[in-house]
């Protein structure tokens, strides 16, 4: 099951965000304002902005991704300015995500977990899943679509959650 | 795994939207206004209030656990209208969530589960977890973080979080 909550359903999440993007440029273009004026947005003066959430849900998925499966993440520096850094940003993401299949997750609920900033505290990989990366990720991912949103964006529920893989009766 | 998210993980989570909730009248009283003024702001004008949102993370679990094991859920006639209202009802699905065993998951990953808006569609209970309960849950709860924070009211990624079970090295 981490496999299915880590990867597909991340990468799902990833191109929901990517599609949301598509309609804030729609919307910008509609009003004759520049994108950069919701990438620069924010809930509250001290809060991050727009492009700086989409920067920590991508690390959280490559981060979290990696340290399960001890798989090396590509390095990024953050330099995203504009619309198309961002979405290149979210689609260098997934294609690392996809290159992960279910077997590099065997022991992803048993392994030890560490992060530079926990300073040698440890939790397993089922601790670091439930309790931070899942967590985190849909934090930011919906702090995103409420910037987006708050500002006049055209975004609904379905916009975040994406189709579900329903069977039909 | 699928315990691990959903009872105790959403519990914490819970306990942690309680305590938002202090901080939040703490603010109310110390700006002299009225709490209820927080629990009907909204981040946008068609999107739902912080009392909603808190109603709509409640059901998401209570529904969630019920669904995925098998045991009905409590009903709730969504009357709340005051601040001990919201926090007693978040006590009372915290209650709920907590009568449930690992046991009773035994089969939540492998069960059919249908709402009576799916009109007979299906998801098997691992799809359910992962792509609408758990998405769902956090959306609600970061919704309701992001109105708290947008007010004024000093919350921070960690009330979101809460502790991690951290072995020490």
């Amino acid at each position: 099951m981490i496999y299915e909550l880590v990867i597909p359903q991340f990468v799902k999440t990833l191109k929901n965000l990517d599609s949301m993007l598509d309609k804030a440029a729609g919307y910008a273009d509609s009003k004759k304002f520049e994108t950069d004026v919701l990438l620069n947005s924010r809930l509250a003066p001290d809060m991050f902005p727009l492009t700086r959430q989409i920067q920590i849900v991508c690390d959280t998925a490559k981060l979290g991704a990696s340290r399960l499966t001890g798989i090396a993440a590509p390095v990024n520096d953050d330099s995203e300015k504009t619309l198309s850094d961002v979405k290149a940003r979210i689609a260098s993401t997934i294609s690392y995500l996809q290159t992960m299949k279910p077997e590099d997750f065997k022991n992803a609920e048993t392994c030890t977990v560490t992060t530079p900033r926990w300073e040698g505290k440890t939790l397993t990989g089922e601790q670091y899943a439930v309790h931070h990366v899942i967590p985190n990720f849909y934090f930011h991912v919906t702090t995103s679509y409420s910037i987006l949103r708050h500002n006049g964006v055209d975004v609904g529920k379905k916009d975040f959650l994406g189709e579900m893989p329903y069977k039909l009766p």
